[in-house]
């Protein structure tokens, strides 16, 4: 192999490779492409790397990544603090922000509960939320995780610790994607989409 | 954006797009992948990228990336050292050492020609290519560069550079990938099979 030939390139590639979604081929031209990088690129990007662990924690409040003691989504006083949107991971704040139409605030759960992947409820956010909601003026909890299996199950059981505590809880409406075909449409989908319609 | 909540992920993320074949979104689940990282294996990825840089240069026999004066394969005197393979990159070593068929040298250029790209013939190692030519002892040059039309014209620059010093130049062969199927060639490939037909 010609990557015996230089151990660091060897050594590269396989960080690369361990990577989510990198195989050995796009770990290999990785390497190579920073091989081709100035000193001061290969630098800056190291540094990105250390950094990124030496100064993000999670938010004191909503649980999402942040450099300040108090994320600016929490902190920002012209969003509604009354409501919640529960979601899976901090990618799923980045989606919903972009539709510039949620003025509430979140609350990360970093994961779904998962008996097969060893997921306990204990090994999520949960705490942290009733304790969120302990304090009082939260007047709804909108179960923003993923129409799956484990996302379901996540919904249901935290609705279900909620509800004593007289919280609405919602859940996001399922049906078609805008945009898409029915006939591409797979059946569960279509069946949500039935069930939910509504009246026009 | 929720990635404005944490500035060392969005210069991360950044770093990661940067890279070839890698877009925002998933520069962004690499960063978040970083930041999952314990400390122990983010530094070792953020020292791969610096050491790579440090120690690993070309050889100065064939120019093949190496943290060695010469590299193995320069250096193995099991190999045949009067049969140069000339390839545009270190990424094909990988590809013919796999094959475990081929017992020569190689060379790399580290480039084709491309007059497009503003790629010369004098910004390839054509000249350590001459040089370890002139110094005898060399029977037969392979031009193993891409069958594009790049490819094509370094290979045909370097063969008329070569002619009068008396070496036989070779190119690898073009046909029918083997395992691939009639109908799914393209034209070209398939006329190029047919051009080169052998006798069984």
């Amino acid at each position: 192999m010609a990557e015996s030939n230089a151990l660091p390139l060897v050594l590269l590639t396989e960080q690369f490779a361990k990577l989510p979604g990198i195989g050995m081929k796009s770990a290999q031209r990785l390497a190579y492409h920073v091989m081709k990088m100035s000193d001061s690129e290969a630098k800056a990007f190291a540094d990105a790397v250390i950094n990124v662990h030496k100064s993000v924690h999670l938010c004191s409040c909503c649980q999402n990544y942040t450099d300040r003691h108090i994320c600016p989504i929490c902190g920002d006083d012209r969003r509604d603090h009354s409501v919640i949107c529960v979601v899976e991971s901090p990618k799923d704040i980045t989606a919903i922000e972009r539709t510039n139409e949620y003025k509430g605030v979140y609350h990360v759960l970093h994961g779904l509960i998962s008996p097969i992947d060893g997921v306990s409820p204990d090994d999520l956010k949960i705490k942290e939320l009733l304790a969120r909601i302990s304090k009082g003026d939260v007047s709804e909890i909108i179960m923003a995780t993923n129409p799956t299996v484990e996302g379901d199950a996540t919904a249901i059981y935290i609705s279900k610790l909620l509800k004593p505590l007289g919280v609405k809880v919602t859940r996001l409406a399922f049906g078609l994607p805008i945009g898409g075909q029915l006939e591409y449409a797979d059946e569960i989908t279509l069946y949500k989409a039935l069930e939910n319609r509504n009246e026009i």
